[in-house]
């Protein structure tokens, strides 16, 4: 694929900078929450100059109209971004058109408008000060300080009041009011991008989330006027288009979409505006937002019409009248005719507001009543315990936090170890799987082939599988990879001993032999019965949880790696034993505890199976595709197996699939004139192509150092992620028997006896209770403690993580 | 959600009108195919008057331009819709443009250009013969001829040979030519939808695809001028942006889809042009269509920096210069300015198609060399018999014939029975896994809840699981969900049993009981170990396949139900036997051959369980929702279970997703104060959102009257699909030992007898290869073939691929 720009005439040389310069911007360090005690919306148009201030205005009219003597009103408007200012000012401009509405049709009583402006770079701010007296009627106060980064704290401000119109009003009375706030502003009318390149004002995506983050509390706070609580209602402008870059280069759909507040979007009545609306709608969709209601102006071309038939059931439309060439009242008139409209938007983004917050409030006792979660025991779950996930963002969640909060967590447990998208992949993935679901959804596999398969395919063996593997077999989790692994491993062993094949084949009933797994105890690879089976004897594997299990294999207990106090030590474990067929083999036991497997141990071991013609499985499912720093967990213990199962991180963590590898020799073990002979083992959804697509487009991000800081180009390996100093203080800190840092893993066991250690142990979850207060979202190994990123997280976010981790320890150890 | 149309005047009597005019009306009955034997291209834009048709012009320029005296080229414009026809006329402006260039820059030798007009609507085409000598100035041949639906047959026809400017040339030369054609011309210079209503010329969705097939399809035939083969170059200029209305209402991107062709977006490089462009190319990618390019105007403002940030290593981007306001050249410098940038985009798109066809050819080896199907002998499957699927759309595949062919397959196994959406749904879908994608990805399940998931959960409650089930356990596919489903019963036993139950806890090696299952011979639960061990021995579960197997079942002969010669009739088994614990049932055996087992014989053993206290489990994995015409099987045999498995169809076919659903008292019995006690079972994607998100979507788009024209709304149930009079003849024909016609399946079984008979059977082979010929995929179960469609499809389709199976049917009895 062509990655260049074709220019009719100007020099290509920027060609480099432009390619590479936009796609680590959007490394968010802070932590976004938003308060949920009152609407908050984001208004978006499909394209400039469809007037989404004339809806602001019209939408703050209707909303302080409603005040009663009783009921006090708060409107604040935001506008985060303004270019052509201040000669284009849009919150002057919902300031004017509200103040000169209510002067010209009072309501009973008082109401008072501002409008202010925070920042503004050097060449807008001159102009301000310069025009002052021009721009400026109202009370105006004005300071000017510069601030870096291009730009002055202007802390501009304007007020009126409107008086009301009956005669009996007090100061003391109620008073309803409405705030506009302008964030940044630029002068040139250009788009943000070029306006703060070229006014040298630029404002990274942090930090413009960052303050709007602080108007969007200050929103909550009581005002001057009134010690009385008020109904507020709050709406943030962006400039532009929905996919308008922002001052750093960052689309706006994708700048605002940690907050992912529901949307408002102002839709084209002109010829070509249908086609404009749904475009647009359907990028705010592919950022996982929320259209409370599409609005547009009237323009004769019953743009209503098939824009209806495609929103049917999914988001009510409203029409403007025509704004009307004639200015002269001030759009008054207008304003006045379109007050039915504006109240029918202003109600369904109330409703819908009311509608989320109830749902939000209401999920955790629904979900106590009609789910059942595995591994959970549900009496041991109260209510209060239960997480409200309103979505993900890259590695963070949003939470719903108390009754009225909306706040990130960090994923730290990578939702089960599947996690690998940042911000920036996540919606690549969004487009990709519309795409894919568009454009296959689910086609069958067998005798067929269509790109995302073979791809993935090509991609497996050209990675994971080098210079070992030939074929890849799909299914749909680590659980039935393994189960395909183990059928392809007894396979092929009765295939090396030809004698054993015969056997079989004469032996009628067929029950021959008895054939055996040789797996390391404490290990898991899954909970369908033939995965179980593999496993060790443990209360997972008990009459109680599956009666058929028998556990058929033979358990070593391997040698363990970890550091402890600041060096790395090996743990060695009782005796070996040693015995018949597959073998399984993993570098780090995920669900047995994160322990790391010795290396050497590992590869002698491997060695003398094969030498023996016992075929190795790796179960990679956990260790697979950077999980440990390196593409496969292979690579490390430097040998290969016959066969290796994938899964989890395979496909970004976005959608289940699994693959199981196999050398050339296992594959022949099954070819032959019968179709009984051949692997007769399937799931409906083999090799579905979204889940193939997640993970081609996931493995090829992952690998490429131009999507991937944290890829080192040359070796192939993920840099350190985990302070390698932090690390060592942490496994020498008094509460903590040993730490394994690797890769996107960093496990800490607590010093803990009796019961508080093992699985079953609440022995950290007061500890786990008070990260979740820091932004944390971590679950236990019973005393095993662990934060796991992706393979894109910068080393910045582990260290604050670590840190944040590291101080709970402390206070954790003083009990 | 709201539905309705707020607007600030009008009457609102036109909402019902407007809110279900639209949903079906994209039923496209005829079979879609283009050639691959030269590139085809759709010209898109992101909005009006961006100047697809100057893009179109300098195309034909530059490919033009690279004939050679041995190499002749034939460069074919399309513009199926054109509005304020004849005034504006697109194909005539590329014409035009074509032969001024080269009138004023001539080639060596002569090149012909002509332009047509097929059809328009009355009032188009009186001005059109009225303006006859204003508007076409060369030679004009034209004659109007009065068609249905408003339009005339207007075949109207210009035409210019521009010389070549070497002496030497003679009329045996080979001659390059531009051939351009409107196909449907309306009068009113606005969208489509509303001059084909205006004018009450309308035109199907159906009949403009059918039109557009005939008219790519003479692009392959030669000329008059020539019969040396010449290379050919299409393209196909759409009207007005992505997603704009065409004549019928549906949206131009959703209106072509089905022929899928690659892409040429002309994007907007004024301001707020980046936000449309964006937007444009995602909607594009939202029905699965591929971008090879994006061109846009420059404007000064350097829109191609933040579009080449968004593209990068996707899309090359492109840039023309500016179009000059004066015009007196008719822009012959501009085009001549240009030649660059249109000879870059005409090279990336014909190396974008051979890359395409060459990737095509190749992959039915690639796939036979590093591919495992399931249940497949590779020895047996040489690449010729290699199915290349290169996208689907609702239920039709898109294939790869031959060498040089595109062309539509009906996906009679509904790709393994997973498959549900038609067109419309599965667009419907695309963008909402776009959506879930772009919120969640996927995110932790136990202990959490999301919207997804609770609202999948309250559906299934609601539906399959109505009156008797009350917890929702997640997994990946049917043959997890039946593992879970075997632990809860036994789990359920033990409680019911309590002495056993006691036994259990106070032996310490716990094995102290044998559970086995009751369970239907022939039946299917999956190919993990626990689900195959539910199943009777057969050569799928053998020692070759699975040497842990041991058939832990009592395994009964039931009665089975089906048409033989026009009437139904029961086939009585041997004789029944009985045993202990879970019992799972299904109305029809799916990989046992289609059996239809006697609904009564399931309701008595159903009743005969409970009253034992046996656990009673329903496989619903194939049966649910709607597959046999009703949302659930259990509904047909008027009992409930205490637990049921549901996947495949749950999704609607895009994507993995099961649930096992339990009564209370199931539930009951894993609660407690440890987490020992309860249900240890789970996989990484429990719960997906994308998943739930699918089955939320699809269940509720198959139950609502409103989208699914086949639910029956007083009943909940699908009409009938399948012609009773058809099948009754079928089930008549010599050939055919019996058939079942149910819901979405019409299974017959072909009389067969010995080696022919049963699984393994090629017997039906030929059938099948004819009846892809005939544009239908189907796979046989042995001598057993059927025909599965969706919830959705019509039943005229069911009639037309009935009646193509029927004379197929009718040889191959002959034979």
């Amino acid at each position: 694929m062509l990655s260049t720009v074709v220019f009719y005439s100007a020099s290509l040389c920027r060609r480099v900078v432009i390619q590479s310069y936009s796609i680590h911007r959007r490394r968010i360090h802070s932590v976004i929450e938003y308060p949920l005690t009152h609407p908050i919306y984001t208004i978006w148009a499909s394209n400039t100059s469809l007037g989404k201030t004339l809806v602001s205005a019209g939408l703050s009219i209707s909303f302080i109209s409603s005040s009663t003597r009783s009921s006090r009103k708060k409107f604040v408007y935001l506008k985060p971004i303004q270019t052509g200012f201040p000669e284009d000012s849009d919150s002057r401009f919902v300031y004017r058109k509200f103040s000169d509405f209510f002067a010209y049709k009072p309501l009973p009583f008082s109401v008072y408008a501002s409008n202010r402006v925070l920042k503004a770079s050097i060449p807008a701010s001159s102009v301000l000060m310069n025009d002052r007296n021009e721009v400026f009627v109202d009370e105006v106060v004005g300071k000017g300080k510069k601030i870096g980064d291009g730009f002055k704290n202007v802390e501009w401000y304007e007020e009126r009041k409107l008086q009301g119109n009956e005669s009996n009003e007090s100061e003391l009375f109620p008073v309803s009011e409405v705030v506009c706030e302008t964030m940044y502003g630029w002068k040139e009318a250009v788009s943000p991008h070029l306006a703060a390149e070229r006014e040298e004002a630029m404002v990274g995506d942090s930090e413009l989330l960052n303050l709007l983050k602080r108007c969007l509390g200050n929103g909550l706070v009581g005002t001057t006027y009134s010690s009385v609580e008020s109904e507020v209602f709050c709406l943030i402008e962006t400039a532009g288009g929905v996919a308008s870059p922002g001052p750093s280069g960052s689309l706006q759909c994708d700048l605002y979409r940690p907050f992912r507040l529901p949307a408002i979007l102002v839709g084209d009545g002109r010829l070509g505006g249908i086609s404009g609306t749904i475009s647009a709608y359907e990028s705010l969709k592919l950022r996982g937002y929320d259209v409370s209601a599409v609005i547009f102006e009237d323009h004769g071309l019953v743009n209503e019409v098939p824009l209806l038939s495609y929103f049917r059931d999914r988001v009510p439309v409203l029409v403007l009248p025509s704004v009307p060439k004639d200015m002269s009242d001030d759009l008054i008139s207008w304003f006045d005719k379109s007050q039915t409209v504006f109240t029918s938007l202003k109600e369904i983004m109330i409703s819908d507001f009311l509608e989320r917050t109830q749902r939000l409030n209401d999920m955790p006792k629904k979900a106590c009543d009609i789910f059942w979660w595995p591994f959970t025991q549900h009496k041991l779950v109260p209510e209060e315990k239960v997480t409200v996930i309103d979505s993900r963002c890259g590695e963070n969640f949003a939470v719903h936090k108390s009754v009225d909060w909306i706040s990130q967590q960090f994923d730290a447990c990578a939702s089960w170890w599947t996690q690998g998208p940042d911000a920036n992949l996540q919606i690549e993935l969004a487009r990709d799987m519309g795409y894919t679901a568009a454009r296959y959804g689910h086609v069958m596999f067998p005798e067929n082939v269509y790109e995302p398969a073979l791809e993935l395919a090509e991609i497996l063996l050209e990675g994971v599988g080098k210079d070992w593997a030939s074929r890849v077999y799909f299914s749909d989790n680590g659980s039935t990879a393994v189960e395909i692994a183990l059928k392809m491993a007894f396979r092929k062993f009765l295939s090396d001993n030809k004698v054993l094949l015969d056997l079989v084949n004469s032996d009628v009933n067929g029950r021959c032999m008895d054939l055996k797994v040789l797996a390391l105890r404490g290990s898991y690879h899954g909970d369908t019965l033939g995965a179980m089976e593999a496993q060790a004897p443990s209360p997972y594997t008990g009459f109680l949880q599956q009666p058929w299990y028998r556990g058929r294999g033979e358990f070593l207990d391997p040698p363990t790696v970890s550091m402890c106090d600041g060096t790395w030590e090996v743990s060695l474990p009782g005796k070996l034993q040693s015995d018949k067929s597959g073998q399984e083999c993993l570098l780090v036991q995920g669900a047995g505890g994160m322990l790391m497997i010795d290396p050497l141990y590992q590869r002698i071991l491997v060695r003398e199976c094969k030498n023996q013609k016992i075929p190795v499985i790796f179960d990679e499912v956990f260790t697979g595709f950077w999980r440990l720093g390196r593409e496969s967990a292979a690579e490390m213990i430097h040998c290969q197996p016959d066969i290796a199962c994938y899964a989890k991180l395979m496909t970004g963590g976005v959608i289940p699939l699994a693959a199981t590898l196999a050398s050339d020799d296992v594959f022949e073990a099954f070819t032959g004139d019968s179709k009984l002979k051949a692997l007769l083992h399937g799931h409906s959804y083999s090799a579905h192509a979204m889940g193939c697509m997640a993970a081609v487009k996931s493995i090829k991000w992952f690998k490429d150092p131009n999507t991937n800081m944290n890829m080192m180009s040359e070796s192939r390996l993920l840099q350190e992620l985990w302070d390698s100093e932090l690390v060592v203080q942490i496994s020498s800190h008094p509460a903590v028997h040993r730490v394994v840092a690797l890769g996107t893993l960093c496990a800490i066991e607590l010093l803990a006896e009796g019961s508080n250690a093992g699985y079953g142990s609440m022995y950290a979850s007061s500890l786990l209770n008070k990260l979740r207060d820091d932004g944390i979202y971590m679950r236990p190994l019973g005393n095993v403690i662990y934060m796991m990123c992706g393979p894109l997280t910068s080393p910045e976010v582990c260290r604050s993580i670590l840190e944040k981790v590291y101080a709970r320890i402390q206070e954790f150890g003083q009990h």
